[in-house]
This record gives C-alpha cells, structure tokens and sequence, in this order.
C-alpha cells in the first residue's frame, strides 16, 4: 500500500448497461396500494459496469463475484485501497464488473413473496433466501478456523471488517435454476467482447466453466478463483475445455478448512482429468508462488496488488497482448 | 446526441464506499443447510460509487434514485448515451452515485421472509415489498397518459425501452421507517465530503428535506428533480431551510397527470412557505426554461444533457466554483 495517491486515471470509457434477462408476468408484483399487483417485469438479466483504458492491447477482464456479495467484492477494498476494477484497468485490461441475476443492480422478483403474504400461495413455497451471518462467514472467508479466531500470518483487513460485512447482502441463489441465468447471460457478454476472460469467485467459480459447456465463442481464459466447485471429470463433458486456457487459484490456509480442503481435491481432479483431455488447466496455490497469508477474499487481502501482478503475467502469457 | 466518441476521461480517483449501517441479529438468516440461520447481518447501510475529476473546483454532487431503481439511473441511459455520472464529472463535479438502502448493492435483511417460510412468524408479517410492472410505470414516467400511448414529442428513448425496463428492481421502502435509513447515511455522506448538493429523484425527493431536518451540516443545497412529495407547510418546520439554495424541478407533461400533477401543487405552496420564512427555493418546469418533451426521468431522456447544462449553470449560480 502506497503512501501516495496513485497518479490520475484515463479512461477511453466508462459506463453500464445489461445482458441477458426475459419478461416474466405476475398477479402479485406488488401489495402496496401505490403500485398495481399486475403487470410484467424483466428478471434475470445481468448488470455490467465498464471501464476501458486508452487504446487497450489487453484483453477484457469479467470479474464475477462469489456468494452473498456483489460487484463491490472488486471495488475498493474495505481499507480503502485500490480494486482489481481499477488495478486492472490501469494494466491495460478493460474492466467488467458484474452483479450476478437476481442481486445487487441486477433485479429479482418479489411475486413469491407478495403471493405468500396475501395468501395466494402457501409459506412453503417463499424462496430460499439467505444471508451469511458475520459469524459463520467468518470460517468460509477462512479469517480463521472459527469466530473470532485469526489465522497467524492473515493479510485481510480484519480492522476494517465492519466496512466488509457492509458489503453482503441476501442471496437468491438457491432459488434459481441451474445454470444460474448469469451463465447465458456471461456467455452473451464475452460474445459482445469478442473474446473475454472470465474470472469468477467461490459461488461464481463453476459459472466459465458453465459457459464454456453452453458455447466457447467470446471465451479466452477462465480463472477460477477458489472456486465452490470446479466441474464434475465423472459426470461432465471434458472435451469443452480443449485447448483452453484455465487457472484454479487457491489462496492460503485451505487444508486447515474443512470447507475448502474438499473443494480444492475436486478441483484438482479436475484439472488432472481435463488436461488428459487436451485442456491447458492448471492449479495454483498462492503459498506455492511465494505468496502467503490469504484469505478467501484474496482480491481484498492487504497483499491483493502481489496478487493481481502475478495474475497479470499470468493472462499475458496464456492469452497474450495484441501486437 | 454527437456521433464523434467523447474524449478520454481523466480521473484524479474513483471508487465505492458505504456510509451509515448497523448490525442486527437474527435467527432466520437462512434456510438453506450451507449457511447458518443465526448470526449477524449489517444493514441500512448505502452504497457510495465516486468518480472525481482532476483539482475540482466545483462541490460534490450526490445522486439519489427513486422508486424501483437504483444508483444505474444516473448512468449510461437505455440507449447508450453518456449518463449524468459522467457528464457532471466532467463539467468538474466530483459525483457520488447511491444505492438506497436495502437495494441495489446496499443491503436488506431476508429474516422475515425466512420466519415466514419456517413458520416462526406469520405469513401476513412478511414486508410489503414491490415492483412496479411496464404497464404501471408507464404512466408513472410519464412516457404517455397510459400504456402504451405516448405523449406527443416525447423525449423518453422508447425504442430502447427494454434495457430501461432491466434497470427496474423489488422495492423494499414500505417495509422501512420514516425517515429512510438513507436519510441520516446522507447527511453522515455530506458531512464527509464537507459540503455537498444532494440532488434527488421521485421517491427519494423529500430525502435531502429530511436530511436538512436532521442536520444541516454538510448540505450546501438541495436538487429535487421530480420529486414525489415536498416538506408540507402545514406540518413541516421550515426554519430549517433558511437560507439554503433549494431548486424543485419538474419535467413536461406534469398537467396531463393525475399522479403528478398534485404532487407539482404541492411543491409550489411549499416553495412560496418556504421562501417566506427565510429560505432560497425555486420551482422549475423545463417547459419555463424552453426545454419540452421530458418524461419523469429526464436524466435518461434524448435531451438529458440539456438539462444537465442548465443544471450545471444553476448550480454555479447558487453554490458558486471555488476561486
């Protein structure tokens, strides 16, 4: 972290806009006498922030956050430094932010609600929705073995965690289909780039991979970051990763998590059984490349500019600059 | 609208923030087995995304949306032009564009509709939560007297109506007090950019009043475009607004509309209260100032910059540069 400001930011553009979404008619959009219950409302599309540097020979970078967070996952981190959206942008990349279907910018539907409140359908049917509580994030972010506990060596900003559980919000996840429509809707993004890397997060992690399964047009790379789940080599079609470019990356402290540890040999099976099959996976731990004292959310740690070095190197050798 | 690309946008530092917030327990955060159903969730906090020009000279200005949406209306417009976000950046305001609470990227609380699928609380306590359908908001934005009738001349971009409609999310204000927890985050979000105009929209028009009410410290002045309600003379402590620079602004077509035009009634004796007891408010229509054809959500329409210019020119007036 510098003591100086950085020097300012040119951007040849900036801006939002959507992918993907579909009209849904409802009788229970609403139980506020103000606005009427019956009417049509888009779900599922996806919301994009953009920003592009002066004549970019980089390719566009899609940063794709994990479970119960949103975009500001790579935004400014919670002590005040730098995001990977700017970081990566001041690299050279074109930055894509998006908030998945269903949070943050991104609309869901309140009809299951309102029909449950008027009586129209049973409480059963009320979505899962949940929130992760400070306390039980606090082992699934790997801070620690358990509330409040401190892995020795951690690089989060744990002083400014207040500033970090303000970025959570409930999750509609487990109520969506699967793939969940942010998967159509990357796949139509990276299209619109003609060609993009997609970097996902935990939740997000299976979401390239998804894509790449639905159509690998507009897909360069895929970076896995700790991914939740990486593809099943029993059940899926591995021949859709051939000869593409793929990085599973793992942070510090995974073996002692009885959450992660397990996901980490999936993925690693994975990648064992996808390069048989002719793909160009690879995984890394950060401890194995010199960097230590992560947590899960690595593109926050107080070491998140190491890390995103490493990653740029990384993209310019597997999907190099343009001339 | 210019054919040409704008010039490159030179930042001096952009990023996001959160102001206000406090911590709840619940035991119904969730109900899905990989999360907890008890902890602590952070709420009522708003999400802050800035952009700051290189030695502004002009005072931050703090965009604030209204009903259904979120921060994404001051950005790029539905059918790609540049959003107000931007525009103001570069006439040399630093902007702040909020999420409300409880949408958008700031934070709800799904606990209730938890205690209600679980059982634990009955379904008629769920929160009145909304969305406005296409056919509802027509009229509502004033695109026509009626959906799917368009008023004549009107500036709305319709044929890019579809991206608009994906900007629209659930409400969930019916559900919170009075003032809106993005009340008293405004005034915490004024004071720390130690003077700011609060310039809001619709349903959040009587926020900046409410700040003002709370605490004047930090407001320089108050844009209310369109707003859904004024303080009322009647009730209202006006003494607050002494000497503030106060610009009520409403679009065209406000006559033609049952829902509007009251609410114009109302600002107008609140301006002429207002002004008798000391403070500095005016009433725009747009159609006073030469500029026709805007619907309620003027900063998207094909004219938007228009009306930023003269925005900009009020502002200059009232709340003048720095030397």
């Amino acid at each position: 972290m510098s003591a100086e400001p950085p020097p300012p930011l040119t951007l040849s553009a900036q801006g939002s806009f959507f992918v993907g979404g579909r009209d849904v008619s409802s009788e229970t959009l609403s139980t506020v006498p103000a606005y009427a219950p019956s009417g049509t409302v888009t779900v599922d599309q996806v919301y994009v922030r953009y920003q592009v540097p002066v004549a970019p020979a980089r390719p566009p970078l899609v940063l794709i956050h994990g479970c119960c967070l949103t975009g500001k996952t790579w935004e400014t981190t919670p002590d005040g430094r730098m995001g990977w959206d700017e970081t990566f942008v001041r690299k050279g990349f074109p930055t894509y932010v998006i908030d998945q279907s269903w949070r943050g910018r991104s609309a869901g539907n309140p009809s299951a609600i309102n029909a449950a409140k008027t009586g129209a359908a049973a409480p059963e049917t009320l979505p899962p929705l949940f929130s992760a509580g400070h306390e039980s994030s606090w082992a699934i972010f790997r801070f620690g073995p358990e509330y409040p506990k401190v892995f020795d060596g951690m690089q989060f900003p744990l002083e400014a965690q207040g500033e970090f559980w303000k970025q959570m919000v409930p999750d509609w996840s487990a109520s969506l289909p699967v793939p969940n429509p942010t998967v159509p809707a990357l796949s139509e993004l990276a299209k619109r780039l003609k060609g993009a890397v997609l970097i996902s997060h935990s939740q997000s992690g299976i979401y390239p991979f998804q894509v790449a399964a639905l159509d690998r047009t507009g897909l360069r790379a895929i970076v896995a970051l700790e991914p939740a789940a990486c593809p099943d080599p029993a059940k899926d079609d591995l021949s859709v990763f051939k000869d593409l470019p793929i990085l599973v990356l793992f942070a510090d402290y995974v073996d002692e998590s009885p959450r992660w540890a397990p996901r980490l040999a999936q993925c690693r099976a994975f990648v064992t059984t996808a390069n048989a099959a002719g793909s160009r996976a690879e995984l890394i731990l950060l401890p194995e490349i010199g960097i230590h004292g992560n947590s899960h959310m690595l593109m926050q740690d107080k070491n998140s500019q190491d890390i995103a070095d490493w990653l740029g190197g990384w993209i310019d050798k597997r999907v190099p600059p343009k001339g």
